[in-house]
């Protein structure tokens, strides 16, 4: 049964007032440039950590519906933001599958089981996603409320490529070994797991939407660890059958890709119903149109159905809010440059590379923001 | 004083037997493919781990000349490479500078004292490379004895920002923290510790050289996670000043420049006197050959002197020596299609895209090996 045969709630959500960053991915007309960042309910906000610790642990402040709400709502409170995301982390659906996920200190998240045999495979449970992650979606239409139409809302998931990584290592990789190795010894393998993986992650993100979230994104952190081909077969194969079913089930919330490293496969990426790719700082922004405005051009000769343009999101390098507020808005301002440089004002989003990190000012994060905002378009 | 100003010594070495690989990256016609591996010598193998074990610790092992000697040609005597490598670590210029140097089990490399003051950067000694790592030099010299002339000799040093990176963290790092706040907040001051570096390493270089290495490497382990200005400023440009000083040195000798996580700026590193481009697998062959000949013709209209074409040397991911005997055939063969799918059978080294792990069978690296000169160009 896939979340969509659920009776859908019965929402009486807000409208939606600032609609700036669903405009700009439809490259209809903005004011100006909308905004979010990564991880924009973090460690970096005194008053994050106060709930956190109220909460205990991260998985319990996940799980805790109105102080997931509480921190969703904290930098909105703080920055002029055009998006909330929702909070969470992108380990939920192997938690939900049983493997017992942690956290250690300074060690990143762990799994108590790993995933690295026919029967570890096997075993894995079909998940009913109203059931196992209930608590997002409870997060999710909670979080919707008390935004009362501020700003629009995303859901996200990891890939199933970055999620198998994970439930294969047992944790963080620096080199992949395990999973890499079933890439290269059991492809087969590695292809059910990650058909186990994409199947969740279209049912978590289709709950997510009936829930009401209004944008999802798909974070594949890892896809950068793979060769050209491997990331064609074992990544972006799953992300697109994803993206295409979830605009099956609901043809008008858009999708955001963001494969961290991926900046020489948006060529690739660019062969899917995504309307936003997500780039990091390694890819400048006036090359990325570059390439997606070629790729569309020799897609449409494939497809019968034209293919629209992607919109990009991104792509400041996090570190740069270390530096001082003028540096910063420097920066800040060569991005939008090169975001607009085709002469086309609209179709970006602005945003960090990466997730915002614990050790940022969070004055600096509102140069940034309003710089973003401040920059003439 | 230059490395250079030092008398050379009378070396009499054995003429070189195998030059595959040095016609090779002259665009020379070849028999068939050259090929090696970073890091060969190294604790896959047995015979490695017992040497390593007799020497004690890691340093102790760069720096005993008969048992450096011996872990180099050791990978020589199971497979047929076409080089051998300076058995070192890339860190062996800030240990010499006074930062301390040690391994910590699983822990990877780190330095008793960081570099992250103006007083930091200053107090850093200019080095004599022929005293304080006189025993790279010893290695050197004495490994190009015992080859005899059986294959051309690498030496090898990290790159100023690679270097730079494990100075100012205090050793391996996932966010560059440090680094990054230096890079955006005082980039005087990392640029006066990268000038100090590039001098260091072109120092060090040179002496390899004059050691008796035939062919250097610069590894740019960390170059990849530099936002694209950002790589140029502060990686390439030391890269390429490094080069073009060992070239006025040293006309004939080969330099490859590997940046991992390069493959967006070959045409960056396009520029520069390198001879050879080492990548990573994340940027497929064919595609990085298509780059460096528009580069090249792009180049040409800049400069009075013709640019001469880059090799290139890669890209097996090294995950691939995990696979199946066949497996490995498979992956090499469509590497070597990609490599000479321009119709050009010259002008590369086949390599790892980055050091083989302590994991791999050493058998499978024979299969590896003897895939590349069993493949008819």
């Amino acid at each position: 049964m896939s979340a969509s045969d659920h009776v859908s709630p019965n929402h009486d959500f807000a409208p939606l007032k600032n609609d700036r960053l669903l405009r700009a991915l439809r490259f209809e007309s903005i004011d100006t440039t909308p905004v979010w960042m990564m991880r924009q309910a973090g460690r970096y906000l005194p008053e994050y950590k106060a709930t956190r610790a109220e909460a205990g642990d991260f998985m319990s402040l996940c799980k805790d519906t109105d102080r997931a709400t509480e921190v969703t709502l904290q930098p909105l409170r703080r920055f002029d933001l055009d998006a909330a995301i929702l909070f969470s982390d992108i380990l939920t659906i192997p938690d939900a599958m049983g493997l017992g996920l942690y956290f250690e200190t300074g060690e990143g998240p762990k799994f108590e089981r790993q995933v690295r045999t026919q029967a570890d495979v096997d075993n894995l449970p079909v998940l009913d996603v109203n059931d196992s992650l209930d608590y997002v979606m409870r997060a999710v239409t909670s979080i919707r409320h008390a935004l009362n139409g501020q700003v629009p809302l995303f859901g996200f998931s990891g890939s199933p490529w970055t999620l198998a990584t994970y439930m294969i290592e047992g944790g963080s990789s620096k080199d992949y070994r395990y999973t890499k190795g079933m890439l290269y010894s059991q492809p087969e393998l590695l292809h059910e797991l990650l058909d186990k993986l994409a199947t969740a992650v279209t049912d978590y993100l289709d709950a997510q939407i009936i829930a009401g979230a209004q944008i999802v994104q798909i974070f594949d952190s890892w896809g950068g660890a793979l060769g050209h081909r491997q990331f064609i077969e074992f990544s972006h194969f799953y992300n697109k059958r994803i993206v295409s079913e979830l605009k099956l089930r609901h043809p008008d919330i858009p999708v955001v890709l963001f494969t961290k490293g991926g900046g020489l496969w948006l060529d690739v990426q660019a062969d899917s119903e995504a309307d936003v790719l997500g780039l990091d700082w390694t890819m400048p922004l006036d090359r990325a149109r570059q390439v997606l405005t070629e790729s569309q051009r020799q897609l449409t000769k494939h497809y019968k159905k034209i293919q629209g343009s992607k919109a990009i999101q991104g792509n400041l390098d996090p570190s740069t809010l270390y530096a001082s507020p003028q540096k910063i808005r420097d920066e800040v301002k060569f991005m939008l440059d090169s975001a607009y440089a085709s002469g086309n004002k609209t179709g970006y989003i602005a945003n960090l590379g990466h997730g915002i990190t614990q050790w940022v000012n969070p004055d600096h994060a509102k140069v940034f923001i309003d710089a973003v905002h401040d920059y003439k378009i």
